[in-house]
Formats: C-alpha cells, sequence, structure tokens
C-alpha cells in the first residue's frame, strides 16, 4: 500500500468524505473517542462504506505520519458502474461477457484474474464493496496493468448485481465444486457472465441459487482444488472457445 | 529457501558429492582459491551439476553458519526420470499426459502449474536441470503441496527429452505466440506433451523446431500477454477437455 493511496487524520478523512471523494474503507484506531470522532461518524452515515475498528499498532504500521487515529483508503483505480458498462457493450454491438468475483480476498490472485480478463477481451469485472480485495498497487502490479484498461465495478451487492445481469439478458453462470454439469456443457455464446468464489468459501449459497448455471471444472488429482485465478481463467477461455474459436 | 535445503562448507560439499547426493546447484564465492576449492573443482569435473560464483554477501545473506565460501542446494523433492516415466504410464493401461517447462525461472509460477497439473492429472512434469527454478520451499507452498505427489523430472537436455517422447509415440505440442494454429485446433486424445516456454523469451527455437504441432492461445487485450501459468492451465485443461469430458 502506497501513502498516496490513503488519507490520514480525521478531519482530512471528513472532508473527503464531504466532497464524495471515493473512498475504499477506513481504519479507525479502536479506542478513539473525540469530539472530531464522533462528526467522522455522524457524517459516514447512510453512507456505504466500510469502517474497522484497529489497534493503533496497525495504524502505525501503515504510516510514521500523524494519522490521529483515522486512515482512509482511496481507491488506486476508478471505478465504473455496471448499470453504465452494459448498456455501454450493447450499444458497441458486443455481446457482453463479464467476469463477477463473490469474496476474491487475495490481492494476487485478483491481479492475476484481471491480466487474464483483459487478454481474452473481458469487458468489466465485477467486485463487491464489501468483504473482497482493494484495488492496491499489489493488485495493479500483478495484474500487469490490466487493471488500468479492465473496467472495474464494485458493486454493494453481488445478488442484486446477478439480478440486474439476468434482467439485462445476460445469462449467469457459477463456478462451483458442488456443480454436476461440467463447465464445457453449456453454451457461452450469448451474453454471459461468469461468478468465481472466494478462495475458502467459494460462491456464496445466496448467489448460487439465482445463477441460470453451476457448474464444475472437473478435477482428477489427490490435493484437491485449482487455484482460483487458473479456475477463472479456464472458464473464461471456455466462453472464448466457444465464442470465437469455434463460433 | 530453508537451511536444510542447504550444503554448507567446502568439505561438507565435496563429500555430498561423491556420495552421489543429488544437489541443484552450488554457489561459490567469487575470490575463493584453495587447496580444498581446487579439490571441489576436480570432483565437480565430468558431472552435471551448475556451479555460479557470486559475491560474498550473497552467501552471507544464505546463512549465518561457517559456509566458507560454499553452499550446495539440495532438491526439496526426490526427481524421477522420464525414461522411467513414460513406460510406467503405458504399462497402467493409460495415455501418457506429461508438461515440459522450457526454462521457467519464476518459482511462484512454476508451483502454480504444478499445482494445475496435479489437479488435471497429468503424470509428469519436466523441467530442464540448468537454466530452469529450483524447487525449494516456496515452489512446494505454491503448488499447495502437489509437488509431493507430482512426479518432477528434471533432464539435462529438453531438446533430448522431446526427441525420446516422440521416439515413444507421444505427441508434443508447443504453446508459443508465434503459432498460427490456436490450441483448440488439433487433437489431444492421444499420448500427449505439452512445452510451455519461459516468462519472457517462451520455449527456444531449437526446441519449437522439432513440435509436432506449435499453437497459439488467441488473445483480444491490449497489454499483451497471458501469466505463463494462466497459459499452461488452459493447454491443460483443453487436453482434459478433448480426452474425458468430451472424449
Amino acid at each position: 500500500m502506497k501513502e498516496n493511496e490513503m488519507i490520514f487524520g480525521t478531519r482530512a478523512v471528513i472532508e473527503a468524505i464531504q466532497s464524495d471523494k471515493e473512498i475504499d474503507k477506513i481504519l479507525v484506531k479502536r479506542e478513539l473517542q473525540s469530539d472530531l470522532s464522533k462528526e467522522l461518524f455522524q457524517v459516514l452515515r447512510g453512507r456505504d462504506i466500510p469502517v474497522q475498528r484497529v489497534p493503533a499498532e496497525r495504524l502505525d504500521r501503515l504510516t510514521r505520519k500523524n494519522h490521529q487515529g483515522v486512515i482512509a483508503f482511496v481507491p488506486a483505480i476508478t471505478y465504473h458502474r455496471l448499470e453504465d458498462i452494459v448498456p455501454f457493450v450493447y450499444e458497441q454491438g458486443k455481446s457482453p461477457f463479464i467476469v463477477l468475483l463473490d469474496g476474491i480476498t487475495d490481492v494476487r490472485n485478483f491481479g492475476a484474474i484481471a491480466r487474464t480478463c483483459e487478454c481474452a477481451g473481458v469487458d468489466a469485472i465485477v467486485i463487491p464493496a464489501k468483504g473482497s480485495v482493494t484495488v492496491n498497487a499489489d493488485a495493479i502490479k500483478t495484474s500487469a496493468g490490466a487493471l488500468h484498461v479492465l473496467p472495474v465495478c464494485k458493486e454493494k451487492n453481488i445478488n442484486q448485481s446477478i439480478r440486474f445481469l439476468k434482467e439485462s439478458g445476460i445469462k449467469v453462470v457459477a463456478a462451483t465444486e458442488k456443480a454436476v454439469d461440467n463447465y464445457t456443457a453449456i453454451p457461452y455464446d450469448v451474453p454471459v457472465a461468469i461468478i468465481m468464489g472466494a478462495e475458502d468459501t467459494g460462491v456464496s449459497p445466496d448467489n448460487l441459487r439465482i445463477c441460470d448455471n453451476i457448474v464444475k471444472i472437473p478435477q482428477f488429482g489427490t490435493i484437491g482444488s485449482l487455484n482460483v485465478s487458473v479456475a477463472s481463467s479456464i472458464m473464461i477461455y471456455e466462453v472464448i472457445r466457444q465464442r470465437i474459436i469455434e463460433g
């Protein structure tokens, strides 16, 4: 995390919030209680910015500047809105191809998936606002710069994003080890979104339930499971194979 | 690199060589010249162990022990021989599926590829003895333990390995951006070996020349190129798709 991706100090963070600056999350020293911190929490009310109470040492590790117990993280990229991306892709006469990540927390996996998405010509990548990766310098580096080019949408509620995609005529397919059908068994030569789940828990049950299809990548070894970035690339290139190579 | 993967000191390294202990490579302090070091180089004669002259500081960074200017790296796994693996797979009534890595140097990429190979049921992974990764603790960690299960062959000469595979009735397919055919264009439902090239230079021209097929993974973005571990997984699962899923 570079220092230019952070805002330090209660007053500075309040001002950033009030001027509608995009903020990924705010860390607040566990025992912080002051008039100014009360003002901070008032300003935060009704806004969807995650706040986390942390020990003072965690803030001290992030910077030597005088943070006064409050540090806000600003995104290293500009986020897009899924509601804007989908009609934009349709207007270009293209068949949308969206990748949703349901709770991927490893920054390197996220960067690697973004890199593959960009190489494959995916239209946008969607991450949830809470419980997901922060798009930081490490993510951008692992993405080989893809995150500067590929639109990233940060959505409040992935379940609502799935519903929106379905209403927009996009087939939503989740990859999960619990599926019966193989990932090659369904056609992708239509507007499509694929959902990949968190490294440990996979796609959440609430999201699986409303997908059009759930599919699995068959595995034959003894160690158990593919890395999520690898699994994503296999899914993404099956879409490419069906759509473009043999389309 | 853990200390138990290293042997320290000229005498200890000489003894390890003489007792035919497997050694990945030896680092020797640049200005080292002694009777004992002469003995070391005599013992090394005719053996295929890479030796690298390095500044003393590099050795000091690796250990605080008294290394006397010589450190040998021992492999964290037991290597297999390709000449043993191929007949073994045939004897089991299986159609061999081998992955060769031509000069992959990034330990994490290597570990990630090994993980995918194990999940896909690849029979063995082949790396060159020189100019490639050392199978160390980081590689094993990234492989999620796959390197403890998947046979790894370390071969003196990848070109000879390709010839051996072809003589054994195995179709050898290289992935390279220079190819005309897409990776899905050729049949893999036969004994097959795929070759993936180094992160920067790809499969070497000498090796490309003798492969049965060269294929490319099509790309549509602006940043240029897929990560080699991702490209490997796309190739590997195309084999699985043709052989098992739709076979």
